[in-house]
């Protein structure tokens, strides 16, 4: 089982309810550790503020999410969209994030070419990594479900990531979410290939059913994934870093009160992490 | 592009509006070759009088959904399975079914060993084995999605029911859905690897956005799926079967008049597959 102070919070899981100030505050008051802001909350409160409240509070950044989205119609696009990360590296730094989480894209409008696609999230990470390297922002990829490979991200196994890696040297690393991954027969073999790159590990639950592509994640323990089972592979390949835990559910834990939320994620953690 | 005569209507496609009467009569109405008939319809017209009616009506039967569910929590529970198995067995053979669809079953209740239920999916097979053999009906693994891991089948890429088809022998092969399989990296170099193994090719689309995780499959042409890419591949490994379709669509066709769907799917399979 994990330890308590290697919890962190990714704001998504409190989004409908609080502010990044809210969950600065909350992550203190709870004593939590760790917080992973998404960018639209940063941006919000501000990027110089938030890092002073961040560090005011003693609080690690697990991660920043998200960057990606590299995948386009156009090259006007895809440079839209690489300006785009390279001004989230830039955020992430400000903060003294320990990464950039990339959700990598889907199929440009109109696309078929999956293939092609991946091709666009190579290229697109390629042409990122002079900057994030210069910046010491590592970018953690993170092989999204197969069922968002439309539209969302077409890196869809711990294997792909590997490769992608494998691929473009240093500066890049994984991200490796349960709720992702949990299902991949190959899992175990493609932590033990991960070995150093794993830059971030998140977990919630598989709900059965799961009535939302999307917006139906479970709080840990309601669900069917063997969390401390894949945390002991993570460990074993050699993380030792925080274990964020988002949740997006927008029937259930986005409508109850935000530090019940994070009382429950307390419990949870230190009963099915 | 694939020729109309290949075309199989799976019933499922107009559940909710025909029964397997109305199916049979449908195919032959409209000249669609083949027809892959869901037990639950099949047991309502009666094996016997089915039979009948799709041999008088000259069609060819691509497969019998569906056996499998092999997953349980004790052993009375698989040995069930394994008895319902045998029946649906003696159904295709009584039918003149190509090939018993297996849909291989999730997790079993309260069960978090996603590894211990693909074991138990082997062993029952293996226990099938004897009795599918001596009736000539070879079964189809069909790998399943994997955001139906958890409930449906826990088989889900195609390089998962290949390791299982190597393991088993003779009599066991795969039924490829390109709404299973689309967005897996490793597809055509396992496509490849089934060589004379396909039993079965679906065919339908993923929509962008995807509504529900069961009920919004889309008609070819309205999705994401390079079908004929995936169709040539599995030609390419020797594959000259029915090309079946199977649409679930609870909001969509199977509101329509069947009729109008029917038309739609040779349109669309002339356009798209």
């Amino acid at each position: 089982m994990a330890d308590l102070s290697r919890l962190a919070l990714n704001t998504a899981t409190v989004t409908q309810q609080w502010s990044l100030q809210d969950c600065i505050a909350g992550c203190a008051r709870h004593r939590i550790t760790g917080i992973d802001p998404w960018r639209d909350k940063l941006q919000k409160m501000g990027v110089a503020e938030a890092a002073k409240s961040i560090r005011d509070n003693g609080l690690r950044v697990s991660g920043l999410c998200r960057g990606g989205m590299f995948t386009g119609s156009d090259a006007g696009e895809r440079y839209q969209a690489l300006d785009d990360n390279r001004r989230a590296v830039d955020e992430a730094a400000s903060i003294g994030a320990e990464c950039l989480v990339l959700v990598v894209g889907g199929l440009p409008k109109d696309s078929r070419d999956i293939s092609g696609a991946r091709d666009q999230v190579r290229d697109g990470i390629a042409a990122l990594l002079d900057h994030s390297r210069a910046c010491n922002v590592p970018l953690a990829i993170e092989p999204l479900h197969p069922m968002y490979a439309a539209d969302r991200a077409c890196i869809n196994t711990l294997g792909q990531a590997n490769d992608l890696c494998d691929e473009l040297g240093d500066g890049v690393g994984v991200a490796i979410d349960v709720y992702h991954v949990w299902w991949d027969p190959e899992l175990k073999k493609e932590i033990e290939r991960c070995g150093q790159r794993i830059l971030g590990f998140h977990v919630c639950d598989w709900l059965v059913p799961t009535r939302d592509l999307l917006l139906d994640r479970g709080m840990m323990g309601d669900g069917v994934v063997n969390i401390p089972q894949i945390l002991s592979w993570v460990e074993q390949a050699g993380y030792t870093g925080l274990i964020e835990v988002e949740i997006f559910s927008a029937k259930k834990w986005w409508r109850e009160d935000a530090d019940l939320v994070l009382r429950t994620v307390k419990e949870r953690f230190k009963a099915y992490v």
